[in-house]
Order: C-alpha cells, then structure tokens, then sequence
C-alpha cells in the first residue's frame, strides 16, 4: 500500500474512449481541484489519451489560462484527444517509464471499461517495475453500462439529447401518422434506448415512442411486425426506438441482428452488396415492417454522433457530477481534501468525501452510487441524491480472462414484462438524472358539424 | 377579381406537406390576425389538411383557448396534423363544396410546392364552379426550395439544428479523428446541406465540414474518394457532410445516389438484398471511402426526423417569419389590415404592409424576399430585411403540364467552384437565418520537454 503523499508532487490525465459531451467538465474538476490543493507542481495531460502516455506527449494543465478554461470547460468531446487501445504489457512498461520520466506519482484515467482495464495493466507494470504510482480510473461512458456505477458522466447528457429529440419526433409523426423507427447507441445495454421513454407526454396515452427494443431482450421479427401492428392498429401510428445492440441467438450465441440478418441471406451476406458489407439497422428493421404490414408509411432514422457530444442537451446533473468525479479523483490519489460539497445548485448532494475509505489505496475506480429514489421521504418529494466511491480497479474492469461480465446491463425491474418498455423504477432512475425536459400539448377543439356556418 | 370583402366572414386554415418546428406559428399567426380583426365569424381548420377538406373534418380555431395556445403554439409539427395528396379534380370539386357548406370565403394553404399547387387546384375548381373563393398558398419547407421564395419557414430552424450539431460532431471529430459522413434532408436543393457550413468555428482552419455535397453538383466516387483522400491528408481527419439528394447521370439523366449505386451493382438492384431496397446513403459512402482509403476509421450518420421539428434549435428570424407569414395571409385575404410591424426583437424589419399591390386579387401565394446583404451600410453592419409579397399562385407552383421548374435550386454564387463548399455570398444569405450558433474553441498548450518534471 501507498501511504497519502504529503509534499507537492506530478500527476497526470488521460482521456480516452469515446467523446462525451461533459468529458472536459471531469479534466476541469481533476485540475480545479489539483490547483487549489497548492500541492499540484503539474498535471501533465497526454495528448490523445493512451497514444500520448505511450509516445510520451504531454500538456500541462497547470499552466491552464482562463481564456482557455472557457475555451474548453463547456466543450463537447475531448480537448486533450483521444484514443482506443487497450495497452499491452510492452507499452504499459513503456508507459511507466514515461511517467517516471515526468515524475509522476498519480495517474486519473478518465473512460469506460477499457479505460478501467487500461488503467489496471498500468498499475500492474508499475508494481512490477517497483515504481511508486496510483492509477485511478475516473468514470465516463454515455452507455451506462460500466460496472458498480449506477450510471457514468455522459449518459445523463446523451440520455436527455434522446428524450428531447424524440418528444420533437412524436410531434412529427403525429402531424404524419405512419412507423417511424429510431435507432440509438447504447452498445449491448439498453439504458440510452430506454430513455427514449422519458419523450412521453404522460397525459396522452397514445404519446410515443410506443415500442422499445432493448438488447437485454432478445429480438423477434415476427413479435416486432407483431408489436407494431397492434400498436398502428390502436393509435393509427407508431414510434419505435431501438437500441444498436439488439440481437438474437444463432447457433445459440448472442449474435447482434444486423449480423443475424446478414447470415440469414446467405453465407457470403447481403449478396452481391459489398460496398459496406452492411445494412443499417434502421433500415433493416423498415424493411421488416415494410414487409409485414402493407400500406403502411415507414420510415427509420440513425441518431449520429451528435447523440454523445450533445453540448445543447446537457443535463443538471451530469454538468456537476462529471466536474465531482474528477475533484474526487484527486481527492482519491491524496492530493486534496473534499473541499465543499454541493457544487452548482441542481440539486445533487454528496457525501463527506473526508469519510473516504479508499484514500491510501494503490489505486482504484471513482464510481457513482445513486441512492434508490422513492417518491416520497417525510411526506415531501425526495431530492436526488447519489455517493463518489472508490473500488479497486478490478471490480469496475473485470481481467477479460476471468469470463466474469465486463459490462452491466439493465436490471430485470427496469423492463416491463412484455420486453418492448420500462417501468416505473427506471422513470424514477433516470428521471432526475435526465431531468425535465420539454413535452408538447395539443390543440384539442371539437370537431365542426358538416354545415356548420 | 374577388374584390375586399367588408363584412365578417368565414375563413379556412390547413397544413399540408412535412412537419416544422414553426408551423404552428404560422397557424397562430392567422388565429391572431383574424381575430384582431374583428371581421371573423369562423376560422375553420382542417384535420390533416387536404384529407380534412376533402372529408369535411374542421375544428373552428376561433374556439382557441388561452391553454391550448400555451399548448401548441411553440410545439413543433403540425397541430392540426398533415398529409401529402394532391387533389383530383373531383377531389377539388368535393373541397369547394365543402367550403361552401361552411360559407368559407378565403382558405389559407400552408405548405411547400405541392400544397401550392393544390391551392391553385383548388382555386380553379372554385372558378368552374362560380363559387367566391380566395385561396392564398403560405409558405412553409424545410428545404427552402420554393421558387419565388429566398427561403422558407422551417428552413433557418431546421439549418440552425443541422449547424449546431456539425459543430458538436466538430468536437467529437478532433476528439477521436477519422471520417465522419453525416447525411443530412433537403430533398434535391443544396440549401439545407449547405448550412453545415455555419458550423465552422473561422478561428481554426481546420474545423469542419470540411467537405459538403450538394445536389446541384453531379457526385463522383473517384473525386469523392480523392476529396476525402486530401483533406484526411491534411488534417488527420475529415467530416462531410452530404444532401440526401446527391446523384449522378445514369443514361444521360440524373438520378439519385442510392438508385444509381444499386443499378451499378447488376440490374435486380442489390443482389439478394430484399430486406428493405436500399442500403443508406451513409452506409454507402462509407464503404467507397473504406474501399477507397485503406487503415482509417470511417464512420455514418444519417440525421432523421429531428432535424425538421427541432423545438431546441429555432431560429429567432424563423419564429418571426413563420408567424407573420400567416397574419400576411390573412391580410392578403382582405380581412384585417398589416398591423404593426416589427413583432419580436430580432431584427427582422417587414415593409409597410398596406402598401400590398396583391391585396385584391383572386388569390395568391405569400413569398419572403430576402434583401441581399452587404457587410456594411453606410459604415454600419447591416441589419437582415426582408420583404413579404404575394404573387400568383403560379409563379410558385407552375401547372407540372407546362415542364418548367417546379422547384428552386442553390444559386451558382453560393457554391464554390470546387462543388465542394459554399462560397461567402451563401454565408451572408444563411448566416442571419440561422443565427448564432455555439461554436467551440481549444485548450492550446505546448507540449511539454520529454523529460520535464
């Protein structure tokens, strides 16, 4: 075990994985809170994540100036770059060896679960080159689905991006009724794709999206066709969200469904078509549904990347969490105390961080416990309310050869029993996480007599 | 000619076409109007617009409550709902009788060409069968590609979204490089995909789109794989941005992409592929530049529906305009006098209304006419103007008999002459619409010595 490190020391950054649109909230609150404990000689920032530990290129966000402070602190995506790769024993060594060279004693890995695993195989190579380090991974990933967090900075944002734009989506298909189909990100976990359902209007029973496709649910074609017939057949339109990660068993394995129905064509895929190798999963599913139902209008959609790094869509909470989770970060590697609690005024409270267990740790992951919402507490209306933690490093990043899960999915009580929503428990999870967002009215006026003058 | 109509009277209001997110301003800005004036009895409005007329469906926006305008007037899409039809004559012939039932003297038809040519459909059946009617097409399309127009409610907020979110893929670009293709509506005019272009951030040379495909260039693979090649080169990164519209010549004649693509993979389209026709544009392009370009991350996006009814992303000029596009209509129907201009705050200056020449006539379409922008006026920045007219219904939607255009495209001085950009006299017509947008600096540091500690 590392002991708390009492003088000034080094500490560097990384961001890595993919862009999120509250990431330089989280390398604001590492360096806010590196600065202010006056013991930060630097914090070196690699450039491109794991690309810059490797090849040994660094900023250095103590030098950090106001102009570029606002610059970057509301920024979608990373200002520092980034990168995927998963180190290997070579250049973790090569790594080690770069923050020796900087005199680095702490490491704030920011990213989802590679970023964890990464972090890990670079703790290991300093424990095996006996160089005194902590590698903390500091949490981010718009898909929810990071082991022991409840949710991840980045998915509160993405979450509230979905909502907006699909509560703009139900006016659409209102105006013109037909099956929209609208396909998420979200990976093999069903969080993102189920906060479509906080689009609902829920005065309006027929208030879309009606259907949601989660991939902890295995995939049906023909209870798909099945689903949105009966939905059509009741409002007369129907809205479906659909996660990207869907899919269904082939040979008795989890095979995703644009695979499943290349295979399904034959062995060689979509035939003649080799200009991409694949269907889009929207416009696959508008094909079955096409197929299924006749007369019906259909149309499918792909939010893009502008789903992650949805600067206009940032949620309350996610803008003061990300900032906490990097505070907390380098309160975790011993360099500052807590500091105040309740930055901002969304809401969100925090526990004593000077109660913090996991301070003289040899590392560790940050990650983010909610506490269960209830709809009352005393008779008064609960306020949300979540606890910065810090776990071993293995607990959020599984070693891959254990065939323990990697990733976490949607609870069994976030899905309704028919498999195609959610349920009150997840409206109260991510509701305040999402926070409010804007749901439209009708006009509803009497219909005129034939004659009337 | 009809001429004014002096005493109180019934009027109609329906919406036709695809779904903004102002064309509820539009019915508002008619309620309002005909209201104020104090001269309507009745201001009947069809349930899906063409549908409604044809089966004698209305609702009286007359009845219009405080609540329920609080409810729909800034909801996006169409409160009294839509639907695409071009009226037979037989159909027409039932609409006029329909009107009659009601004593409707005026019908405002909101909507893009096709609700234009309806509108004149209409009108001429009220001729054949000496029924006093005034139709008045008001304008409203996302693609801005009605003629006599020099843009359209629903344009600025649609382009105002399509920029916003270009710059957050900007950031998330940088973040993790590669090639992002974004596809974006606009059907067969470039002003939409054009727009993209108020996403660049003038401080950085490099901030993207830095390709943009219009339809009013024919599309090339090989130029495209070269284009991208070059500014991949450059930058280490590339984000296009492309018109769903683009096509090539196929047998001397232009033909959209997607079609083109699949003819040139054998005569029965795409192989074996049945599932839904067609491959996306996006996973089209994707795969020429993955085919094209070895060992970069290519990736697609097709922005859906959202794009048009984009609640968060609406122009300051767009709520204006939509709004006084219908009180126009209203006045142009003799009912109620200009009013006073300069509704809002945003700049938007209107000419002295009751100078309208058309005021009298059998019917007519509202148009905008943008005065063209200069930087400065007299030393000063110029303030954006424009003008509302009303010409013969059509100049806007001229009979499809007659094979003139029936639709308007990018003029030449808006695009560059490499056909891959827009040129400054497009930035000084768009850029007022849209407004400002969020656009993202950078954290700049130097990088550190390799051993600096």
């Amino acid at each position: 075990m590392v002991g708390v490190i009492t003088g000034r020391m080094n500490i560097a950054y990384a961001q890595s994985g993919g862009p999120t649109a509250v990431i330089n909230r989280t390398m604001m609150g590492v360096v806010d809170a590196a600065l202010m404990s006056g013991r930060a000689n630097h914090i070196f920032a690699a450039k491109h994540g794991p690309k810059g530990l490797i090849e040994n290129r660094f900023v250095d966000l103590a030098g950090i100036t106001g102009f570029q402070r606002e610059n970057v602190a509301n920024a979608p995506g990373q200002a520092l770059g980034s990168y995927r790769k998963e180190p290997t024993d070579e250049e973790a060594a090569t790594i080690v060896c770069n923050l020796q060279r900087h005199d680095i004693r702490a490491l704030l890995y920011n990213g989802g679960d590679d970023s964890a695993r990464a972090a890990a195989i670079i703790q290991a190579a300093a424990a095996s080159s006996r160089y005194e380090l902590q590698v903390f991974h500091v949490p981010k990933t718009i898909d929810a689905d990071l082991l022991a967090n409840d949710h991840t900075p980045g998915y509160p944002s993405a979450a509230r991006f979905l909502a907006t734009a699909m509560s703009w989506i139900d006016c659409d298909n209102r105006s013109l009724p037909g099956v929209y189909i609208a396909v998420t990100m979200g990976k093999n976990a069903g969080f993102l794709v189920a906060s479509t359902a906080l689009a609902r209007n829920p005065e309006y029973e027929d208030s879309s999206p009606h259907l949601i496709y989660m991939p902890e649910r295995l995939f049906d074609e023909e209870q798909f066709v099945h689903d949105v017939k009966r939905v059509y057949g009741q409002f007369g339109r129907c809205v479906v969200a659909v996660s990207e990660g869907i899919g269904k068993l082939v040979d008795g394995k989890f095979t995703e469904l644009v695979v499943a129905l290349g295979k399904s064509l034959g062995g060689d895929g979509f035939g003649g078509l080799t200009l991409s190798g694949t269907i889009s999963l929207a416009d696959a599913l508008v094909g079955i549904v096409k197929e299924g139902i006749e007369g019906v209008r259909v149309r499918g959609g792909t939010f893009g990347y502008e789903q992650r790094v949805a600067a206009g869509a940032v949620s309350p909470i996610d803008r003061v969490e990300a900032y906490d989770v990097g505070r907390y970060g380098v309160y975790a590697a011993g360099l500052a105390d807590g500091g105040s609690k309740n930055i901002g005024s969304c809401g969100v409270s925090w526990p004593d961080w000077t109660s913090l267990s996991g301070r003289t740790t040899e590392g560790g992951s940050v990650v983010i416990v909610q506490r269960p919402m209830n709809e009352l507490v005393n008779g008064t209306p609960e306020q949300y309310s979540a606890t910065l933690n810090l776990v071993p490093l293995d607990v959020v990043a599984p070693p891959k050869a254990k065939g323990l899960p990697l990733k976490k999915f949607m609870p069994p009580e976030f899905i309704s029993p028919n498999g195609t929503d959610v349920t009150p428990a997840f409206f109260k999870y991510a509701g305040p996480l999402v926070g409010d967002i804007e749901r439209f009215g009708r006009l509803e006026l009497p219909e005129v007599g034939p004659d009337e003058k």
